[in-house]
């Protein structure tokens, strides 16, 4: 089957906003045993998402096409495949029912313009949209082109995640073969080089399986795959033990939802006092639904007088030590600990730029946490722009804590 | 000039390896004026290759390849241009040197199948590669289409960026004319539909400029693009006055910039107290250099007991308002501001799921601003998961401030 996808909307064209969609797509049609040959990029243009669309229908047996499908004035995704295909476009009965359901639970009345979104080319199907507006369009065998399937998905990742889960996938289970599995193993607090390095000859030994490191600044993610199931299962024994300490996690989560998972299972609760990071840290912990189980809160002190009146720190103590320091990080753990009553505190101080600021070079951090049997705390030092320190240092006083968790 | 890029390589369709070197280039193109119309994703097969260069001749004025130039198998670029053009493909005598060169300083030979690599087609212009072993390739004017520019560059993003630096920018300097500038305006607190109705008329009067309507969860953006500075200029006059208070800015920031730059320039402050979006505000402000010129920082208080011990809301308040309350927050933003001695407070809670909680519908939020006037507050509801709920809450949270800073 000849797959391609094409992602439509002049923004993906520039360096404002990336076509993530066909790389989220290429995962799920690679666990499906299927791949693109080919990917396309293409602004809001009548001519040339017609002039695509017609070179499309030629060589390709599958089209996704995301984007395009919302109400303004530059969303022709539909019209233009029903010009090209010489089919109506009808009003769908049920998209409109769909979309006066969604407004009126938001006491709301659809603008006139979003009722062109429940049009559909005669003779396909419209797929639901149950967290939007935008109905999208199955398309199995339309004029002229027996064989070839039409997908039109929303731009918007979300709902166009959902409707490829629910609506697509299942269809599409129907016409592949063969199921591929991935093994995804999560690794904190060591290099990508470092873990190409130790997984090199087990990797080698498991050569049946297909392998990719990918790493990001929190973490670096091993993916096995394969469509032998008791060959993941036994890679999966080697490389525990193999990572031991190392291993965040085995499957979907992140290091967030591995740490969580240990507090709550610890019965166990955290509480975070953030300069460097400015909110961040608390931000990634409780983006996790049920964070508040084991996550209790915290201070954003992101200035000496909010270090004081927020949380005690004295004002000598923090012209003595410096506002970016291990003595400061330290007591910022310890105040934020005791304050909340938790189990666990984690501070940090550091330096983001973009200016060195009290005495501490751009890029320096600090990172301490209280538990029960005292402190620890560790100085790092990471150049790269303020965002990269920032998500960083968040990832390393999480594994601080995932490690203490472990012990 | 129509522009568009092609990326070669069968790994740039897996999720295993991404292009961005389109990326790069769309930066580089639009520093020049210029934009891609396309960008397309395809693997080495030399039918697909093929296929598609015979298509991107008949539609563009300038082709930029990515990849393919190797000594491999699957390295056939510049055949398939070649062959599609007729040309021959000659050995290039500066570039079999500059191998030899690159080789012997490595005091090491070429292997036999990198001679193929200083093959260049008859009529093309070599581009020299200083840190490779593969020339690009410069193809003014080639057979059959005149005004047509082909540009052949590695795919290794070290070796493609200097070449487009030092060899390629110069070139298209002489060519680009017309340089095309961008009108960026973001829009807070308006749906993108209401967005698109209230400016249709002005934006058919303002027919020459191209029109783009970007929406994302925390602001809408309408862009105009056009080469007429004078046109852009009246197209910004006439919609700041037809957008109004909604009008958050021009130009590149955001809506955080935008809260930031007015609370600078009028010597103001903020501190924020955060439940429902648990430290998503003050991420969202710490993230910009300089933010602590005017955020003093926060308290994420995403418990009961964590508003009762870092902003000492007594518990009996809580216990009658409910943790998720307008009055709740009303007093968090108030404590807060008070605390910090901050100009302004904004307090946040809401039930951003996984469940209802505290008698607040999932998707119920509640947004306070304290300042010297005294203290506003909203209800929001806005279903749509969790990240969404904090994500659109630290938006209204913004746009509340923005428009209280602009009164």
């Amino acid at each position: 089957m000849r797959i391609e996808c094409i992602a439509i909307g002049t923004e993906l064209l520039t360096t404002r906003r990336l076509d993530t969609n066909s790389v989220w797509l290429g995962e799920r049609l690679a666990a499906l045993g299927l791949g693109f040959h080919r990917k396309t990029a293409v602004g809001d243009s009548r001519e040339d998402l017609g002039q695509l669309f017609r070179e499309a229908l030629t060589r390709s047996d599958l089209i996704i096409t995301t984007g395009g499908l919302g109400p303004t004035f530059d969303d022709f995704t539909k019209e233009c495949f029903a010009d090209i295909l010489g089919a109506e476009l009808r009003e769908d009965a049920k998209s409109r029912e769909d979309m006066l359901a969604f407004y009126a639970a938001r006491k709301r009345v659809p603008p006139q313009a979003n009722f062109k979104q429940a049009l559909i080319p005669a003779g396909a199907e419209a797929l639901a949209n149950p967290v939007g507006t935008a109905p999208g369009v199955w398309w199995a065998d339309p004029p002229g082109h027996s064989g070839t399937r039409l997908v039109m998905l929303p731009g918007v990742p979300r709902e166009m995640k959902r409707m490829w889960e629910e609506q697509v996938e299942p269809r599409l289970r129907a016409l592949a073969g063969q199921q591929v599995h991935t093994l995804r193993l999560v690794v904190g607090g060591v290099p990508e080089s470092n873990l190409d390095e130790r997984t090199r000859e087990a990797r080698e030994r498991h050569a049946h399986l297909e392998w990719t490191i990918l790493a990001s600044l929190t973490q670096v993610e091993l993916l096995a795959r394969g469509s032998d199931l008791a060959a993941l299962e036994a890679a999966r024994v080697e490389f525990e033990a193999l990572l031991g300490g190392d291993l965040v996690g085995v499957g979907d989560g992140n290091l967030e939802d591995a740490v969580l998972e240990r507090l709550k299972a610890r019965g166990e609760t955290l509480a975070v006092a953030e300069s460097v990071t400015g909110g961040l840290l608390a931000a990634r912990l409780t983006a996790i639904p049920g964070a508040s189980e084991a996550f209790l809160g915290g201070a954003t002190v992101y200035t000496a007088a909010a270090k004081t009146t927020l949380l005690g720190l004295p004002a000598a103590f923090l012209a003595a030590e410096g506002t970016v320091s291990e003595a400061t990080s330290r007591a910022l753990a310890e105040a934020v600990r005791a304050k909340l009553g938790a189990t666990w505190g984690l501070g940090l101080t550091g330096n983001a730029g973009p200016a060195a600021e009290g005495g501490a070079p751009l890029g320096a951090v600090f990172i301490a946490l209280a538990g029960p049997r005292g402190t620890v705390s560790k100085a790092f030092n990471q150049p790269g722009d303020r965002t990269d320190i920032q998500l960083r240092s968040t990832a390393w006083a999480l594994d601080l804590l995932r490690r203490a968790l472990s012990a």
